[in-house]
């Protein structure tokens, strides 16, 4: 599923969203695939805690798949604390319940909560854990609340770039203001009802005339039927005007030779 | 973020799920990824159109990170209409717009239609296309609506483990009852008013002996803000006896010696 279109505006992309902080991330690889993520997601900012290989080795570029900007723009740190330091409030993913008294957020409420927060000049961040171990307790008491995410649980193993990608996925759906469902139509007309109606009629015409409407008790719900088939299929101008052509060139065909009989609908 | 519990009910996994269908994956090590994004998200059908490497291959076995049940069930067909051919619909992922009169869906809706068709017993399908490419026009118009993921239209390459995983994630949402936020509280009980008015009782009167009351006119409004702050907390039981002993502690230390002058607040 690759496609990037550079001619649209960036929506999404800038310094506004929230830190997103990887602590003790093992595999340089894996914070490309992370960067990557993020980028999807129009999340820019990268704070790193003690990675444990070069962020800006050539795994890890190639890992970004382009994102390596938002790589070199990374901030390394040497403790938790100094990562968050700066933030108003911290948000922990994780995938195992801690004994913790501890509000727990699903990723979709997270994404809108972080929104409430920039919308009124808050910076807030999300943790990720190491890949394998997860967050540490001290880590998840240093946050204000924990994010997890809701998976099969008898398998919800994710990677951290999946993770990051499913957070950073909500946060973008939560300004996203794509309408859930659309018909596209590239530039052609949709079809008014005037439109239609002479299409039924024409259709109507050539089906009483070869004799496949012929019996008039069951005309109308025939009728009706057929409408009711081109009405769910949201036509456009130009599907009406071919249509019409199906409709003669099936009669008539291409060079408009005589109708043919009606011998074929009365077998 | 990893975390698997495997005493807790595979709720959403299952046979019920709409298929996967990738057509003409390229590395069998992405179809392994897709597997393990699949189960994550209780999505178990996978069916490929003519695979390119084996998909039980090692490679594709590791990928899958104990998904590999999965993938020993896939299916494979020659042409992506045999792999369809039993499925009442169809939704294809694409990345670019098509020059097509296509419904355009998010996932979310996606998500949310695929639940309604299964719940009166269709059998619904999902297409991804090869990694590079995408889906081809022909197999695009094979589907009855398109899904396209809300993403920063500068830079939307998803890898196709990725793609899945997000549909996959919205198909396990459309159903998952988690609540959007609630505090984890382990087996103790929330406080009641009864239990915080007994301690706001207990911080007053020590505040009150100690001296930080001590000024009338200041005393309610400097009592509301004390009270909103423990209020805000969500104390549960436990919390409220522990700080019962801070202030306990604070005030009369830990062998009960006497109550301090109150001479340092008046400096």
């Amino acid at each position: 599923m690759a496609g990037t279109n550079h001619t649209r505006a960036a929506q999404g992309a800038g310094d506004d969203g929230p830190v997103v902080i990887l602590i003790q991330p093992q595999l340089a690889e894996n914070v490309g695939m992370v960067a990557r993520a993020m980028l999807n997601c129009g999340l820019t900012r990268l704070r790193l805690v003690a990675p444990r290989e070069d962020w800006l080795s050539e795994k890890a570029i190639a890992a970004s798949s382009g994102a390596d900007g938002l790589l070199r723009r990374a901030r390394d740190y040497d403790s938790t604390e100094a990562a968050v330091a700066d933030l108003t409030r911290v948000y922990a993913t994780t995938a195992r319940r801690r004994d913790m008294v501890k509000t727990l957020l699903t990723p979709r409420t997270a994404a809108a909560k972080l929104r409430g927060f920039i919308a009124v000049g808050e910076k807030p961040g999300v943790m990720f854990g190491p890949e394998r171990t997860g967050l540490s307790n001290d880590d998840v008491a240093l946050a204000d609340a924990i994010v997890e995410v809701p998976l099969n649980p008898a398998y919800c193993s994710l990677n951290l770039a999946q993770a990051v990608l499913l957070m950073g996925y909500e946060w973008f759906q939560s300004r996203d203001d794509s309408p859930p469902e659309q018909l596209v139509i590239n530039g052609t007309l949709p079809a008014s009802r005037e439109v239609l109606l002479n299409f039924y009629a024409h259709l109507e015409r050539e089906l009483d005339a070869c004799g496949f409407l012929r019996t008039p008790d069951k005309r109308p719900s025939m009728v009706r039927n057929l409408r009711n088939i081109f009405n769910r299929a949201d036509l456009t101008e130009q599907e009406v005007r071919t249509l019409h052509g199906v409709i003669k060139e099936l009669r008539y065909g291409r060079n408009g030779r005589e109708p043919t009989d009606n011998a074929g609908s009365d077998t």
